[in-house]
């Protein structure tokens, strides 16, 4: 087992410290599971939200809510315990009044995880401004390639916002700096389960510009995911970042977010659409807006713990998708 | 735009008195805005359920979920605001101890809201019962036509029973009785989502008799939103209410509410199904049945208040479906 | 009427002393109504779950929830009361420190509720541990009859782990045991809704090995009802045992479970697919695992107690499902 | 054991029929049990509210809070079920729509309850309103006695309002009803933890007219249980009725009722304040206003079912008072 | 009357637009009532917290839970608002993201409402950051007076910690940035409340070097409210202002708070002890730090409502108190 | 400082890994802090309740709750982390389905953790049944001195119930064990708190008996916290043993429990009277019943954690009791 867990003969699941899945801290992880393939961390912070404060306490829901999170994969048939070392890295510093100094430390933090080679960033936050932090520190450790990163982005707004207020790095904007700053190949983005009513007919104005793929929820419900499944075929291998608000969701699917916006995926639809996606080339990946206060019986939290899993797992599935279409390619 | 909205900049949505959608209220309309396309009014009254009180607290959890109510619908790219002029028109007044006095009180009042011949009510419940008031005011605001107005109804429930503990006024009868006074056409109306189990299978008897289309929800699974888009053909652009009661939805998706019953639309499902509606000459409608005490996060009262969006879209999309099916016919 | 029901003019769904669907209790029934056809009884009992305890007080919950239960299925067109002597019988005694005394402390009660022959027996639970019990009491009741009941068996999990922390009688084994026991057919035995993730690759060995027949969620989701309908033309009307875990449903359709799984079942998907087991011969059934401290607005208990009654209407639809079936074939 | 309760070997708190306090139903009472001493029924009735509707929920929520209610008292030291044979009665017929017919309803129905001469009434709300029938079925069981009943009353307000919307039966107005029927004796009324903010400075008027003693919280506060005591003396045993408003308590220590006021009594100072009465004549009693949607962790049913034992208590332990105090004035 | 309330005849409390107390909004105020004696307006500002944000819902919540807030003080025999002309201002703007701009904004905003003469200022927050603003705009509004405010402060907390990540405005240091600006005189500040556990022994160093009176929680339970009356009678009759922190009370009264501290007061010791100020010259005040997302039953923001109103009636009641001094000073 | 605590500005309180206070791990305590003073550990195991289970997950609770727990004690004016090395120790293995073992597993686990001689032992519930394996842990640590330890026991129940449906381990019963065992001396045992009902008048027969000094809530009212101060000093200075039943206060103040009992402490009446023991010699403690699925605002877990802490300040703060006593005995 290249993760190690804890004994549950001792341990249950109600039992014991709590880190994201019950892997190890990072700290604390065996030479034998080194290096890290993926380092998960939070970034408890909140002051970039619009509307409903409160996801700073999303890191501690979810590592709460993926103590019940078991390890083998029932459709893509993997054992993500057995075909990575995972570690929880713990959380940022934080610095809850200035957003732009807030955007640096979670970076610099990010970049300086695990192995700077091998070691994949899941960064849980927090509100949505915390994306563009960890989108920066992977395409950083990854060489700050030309053209930037592929992106496939769940939620229900564009988050493409100038700015609002004055501020540019509220939940509003990561991707509009993002890909001011190249990390992101807008052609290579694709928003999913974007929907209305919107604040103006505006709103989709900048992302098309750029070339980012907006499929709608409405577009999902006709085309299915296929549409999705195609958009990674695109990719040909190219490396992607994966970002999931949580609130792209039906609100009683994720009751615990700030901005919610009736009419989503069920847990169960955007859980498939997930895994529609194997083969993607995923390098780095965030999930954010859970906010606990509104949370009940912890079905957000776990939603996002399972999403976590999910991301995860699309990278684990990956030599054999590659495998079954050489096979199917005949060659 | 025809409906003046606060100033985001100064005024977020957390912010600030609260009306329907943030819009005015209706003394508040400035001029140039008169006369309103849409009055929006509560009716706080439950005094009229056969099970679990407490709707009368509707209004207010509706219109504090409004809030974050946008403008723009995204799938009929339509902009509310741009085309209407919308007001909240407060509540009507409210008499607990007597359903008869309440509904002459509360059709009065509606009656008198606006321009008679231009502004239409949507009447925020409350419970269903209130759904009779709307009904008749509307009608007579448009001249009290002969056969009726013809209704599309979302429900569980029929609500046609003569009476309950020798009560005529309840919430489980505002059709009997607005069929018995001529303001609707059962061969007009339809009953969507109907649901079992029932209390005898006598229960749909009165409403078949009367020629009213009962589209389960048992049969919707079967047909689609296809039915329903069907019936509004068939209406040919007669004037046509809406009457919504949020139990047609399933109690997760709907828990704030009196009469739950399993296995109804998800809140997607249900706004599709709205939107399918394209073309309905809607002139008044009603949302119900919400319970905000047995709610939680908003989830029932923030897809009550998408649901009037929906409603009111509907008209505002008419023009641009007509025009539509005229190039389609070729005229 | 053969099931002998409050006068709802005297006594609302929200008065009275709580029995499941407001039905007699078993020692009150009218001797015109013996013998009784389906025996409703509770098992308050928690103590073999391996994760989050207090399905104990599940009984209760599903009574109070089930208050306001019709009894007229839509679907099947079939009144229940009419058609059978419903009677709920209380709880079994409670043994809650000794899983293997307790077992067989609810066999025995069970094994002597209402008449022999003629009266089936409805457990609500309680954790799955309870199943155990109620399979071995019907089993018994109907001659023990060599190869064992058929069973269709609905969720998240297989239940068919040998023991847990050295202990034999779990939620996590109540199929194990009841096919060592002969009780059980585990050719004729389906489980439908299992979903990962697992513990590991080897969850679901053991099931595989016995000639179960795993439907996943997965697989459901591609195959559809069908696949049930044909499993259930299979057993060409052999005596058949239902066993619903509540938490083959989504966690925000189930709140009130103890080891919830996200990506589930709707209450409307589940519901339509006991309705398509129409045909079945069940002679005994169980609904667990509701967990009332973690459920809101009673959605879970609510749920439950619709599924107990369609999972009786399915033996009440029978005699009709078979008269078609002969019609069909010409007989 | 005067009081047959079930044997908790078999059946621990957690299971079994609920019936209020575990006792049997007066149709259960066994032969040598009779005649019962105190009948507790319900009245699942709340169309009397000014404010916030949903306490006929509240029998249901107090029989099942009273589940983990125990016998012996321990300040008192009397075993009440082996003083009295209690049973629970069950809930009266409910009209919801006819205010002045349900409370002849409800009087018809408890003054036909167990033995006429010797049982006594408490009667579990509903609304205030229903006071007013338990108080003219006790009056008119003892014989309709000249001046009327001594009364006891705990409250926030003083429920004296002539009517309200033109409704004499609300729960603002029991006593004023019963004070004009002469079923209560004004003079030998105390109403205690009367609190301000009052709607004017006459709401008091008419009670102060009328020879109402007013013990305000403020009162309380100041001079404690001793003016209670010195009230009960002043009754010179005269018999008793004791009206429990739940909202006479702190909001926090009941958050589940209706017309709330902040600043009331704690759970504690309330249950030693209706200790402070042993002595009473207490000959029927009520404890209303709980509204379980409200409610959290049951604890506003709790402590109603607590109060209607301590209700109880009074009478079991009155002769003792009595010895004691004979011994002390040396008779 | 000088405030103009609705007519309850026709808008019961569960009925109508939301506004503080259901007082008429500021620029509905009719003429023969102005110029208004207090406005009360909303902070929606939550940015400037260190732990738990979403007190920016705190207006909103305190205005809907104000709709059952009565206008007689019992104990004081004042009718509020037939001696004041009473409105709600609506609320701030708002920058989320510039808690020093914020506090301008806000200050400017109150500054300007009203007569600057006559109408007072109460704050509705949000978080104590915004005490700063309204003390601030109340200073300048009386002129700016050398010396600066009297403060009576209620709170678990002193908020005069110097700065928190670097931030001077956040809701730990309203008091120090007062002093600091000469707006407060800490010579005749009162800091009731306080309780521990705290960071450090030196927490109380600044506040006390200042001369700041800290009159710990610890310190009320033995001296009771009569430190508090003679502090007040020490100010002899100088302008003070009233900040009241939420977080005064135990977490179990005000749950919806976001830096709870066990062992407070309760809802009736406070509501006590507030009173006990009467005499006292207020001219200006604040409620802060109400989460409605924490709350349950809306204890905590009822409780913020009847605080406020208890507020400014302490100013109603001066001209009595005064009276009765003279009168026992024999004047 | 003896117990390193995380950087506030670089590690809110809102962020990082959960332990008890943000004390170190054990096994992460630096050199230069061993040995250390007090392990605060967990017992996640809850099969041992005979009404509501659920405190297995009290322990992750009340971790997530101590996150806000601060140092300084303001009243004793100590610093807990300045005086003392804190670690949790993390939980003990769980055996959910053997009490017998269950209790030894602990108890061997606490004899092992730390320094054998200094280290004392804090358990966190769990139910009361975990307290046995505690007090056995923490007396052989101590020497098995003869006699026993002294106790002071916070309960609403005696737990001396010699066994319960054949079961000797369970949570009614952890004080008769206990005893039997020679660990604790009944003659200096006291329980504070006990409250009524009882089961019946013989339920305090056998501590009576023992010689256990029975101080009940209602003793506690009349003769207030000077009773438990004389029985510290009776005990001059023997080792006691602390035992912390959250049931002790009131349902409102700790709803989040398992066998709640309306009429008892307020949480600041509780606090207050742990800090009246100061000058015990205690060497062990637990805190139990934490139920976290009924709790709200966590206002029951964030008590538990300020019990914990005053628990631990006793043993900090008795050398400067002891110096005050002597120099106010002349010595």
């Amino acid at each position: 087992m290249r993760t190690k867990l804890p004994d549950a003969r001792l341990s249950p699941r109600f039992s014991g410290y709590v880190t994201f899945g019950r892997y190890p801290r990072l700290q604390d992880v065996e030479p034998g599971s080194l290096p890290v393939d993926w380092s998960i961390y939070g970034v408890p912070y909140d002051s970039g939200v619009t509307f409903r404060p409160g996801s700073r306490f999303g890191p501690r829901a979810i590592r709460d809510a993926s103590q019940y999170l078991k390890r083998y994969h029932l459709e893509h048939e993997i054992d993500l315990c057995e075909t990575f070392s995972l570690a929880d890295a713990g959380d940022t510093p934080v610095r809850p009044f200035s957003p732009v100094e807030m955007m640096e430390t979670a970076r610099v933090f990010a970049e300086g995880l695990g192995d700077r080679e091998r070691t994949k960033l899941l960064a849980l936050g927090g509100d949505h401004s915390i994306a563009y932090a960890n989108i920066m520190a992977t395409w950083k450790r990854r060489g700050s390639p030309k053209g930037g990163l592929a992106v496939i982005h769940f939620d229900s707004h564009l988050d493409t916002v100038p700015e609002v207020w004055g501020e540019k790095y509220s939940h509003a904007s990561p991707f509009i700096r993002a890909i001011e700053d190249g990390a992101i190949d807008p052609n290579r983005m694709i928003s999913i389960g974007i929907k209305g009513p919107l604040n103006s007919k505006h709103d989709l104005d900048f992302a098309r510009e750029q070339g980012v793929t907006i499929f709608t929820h409405d577009q999902w419900r006709v085309e299915g995911d296929a549409f999705a499944r195609a958009f990674v075929r695109r990719l040909e291998g190219r490396e992607a970042y994966v970002s999931f608000d949580i609130d792209c969701v039906d609100p009683v699917f994720a009751p615990g977010t700030g901005t919610p916006c009736p009419g989503g995926f069920t847990s169960d639809e955007v859980l498939v659409l997930i895994r529609a996606l194997a083969g993607l080339n995923v390098v780095g990946a965030d999930v954010v807006e859970v906010l606990p206060d509104r949370d009940h019986a912890d079905v957000t939290a776990m939603l996002a713990a399972h999403v976590a899993f999910e991301i995860m797992c699309l990278d684990a599935v990956r030599p054999k998708v590659e495998a079954m279409n050489e096979a199917r390619d005949g060659r």
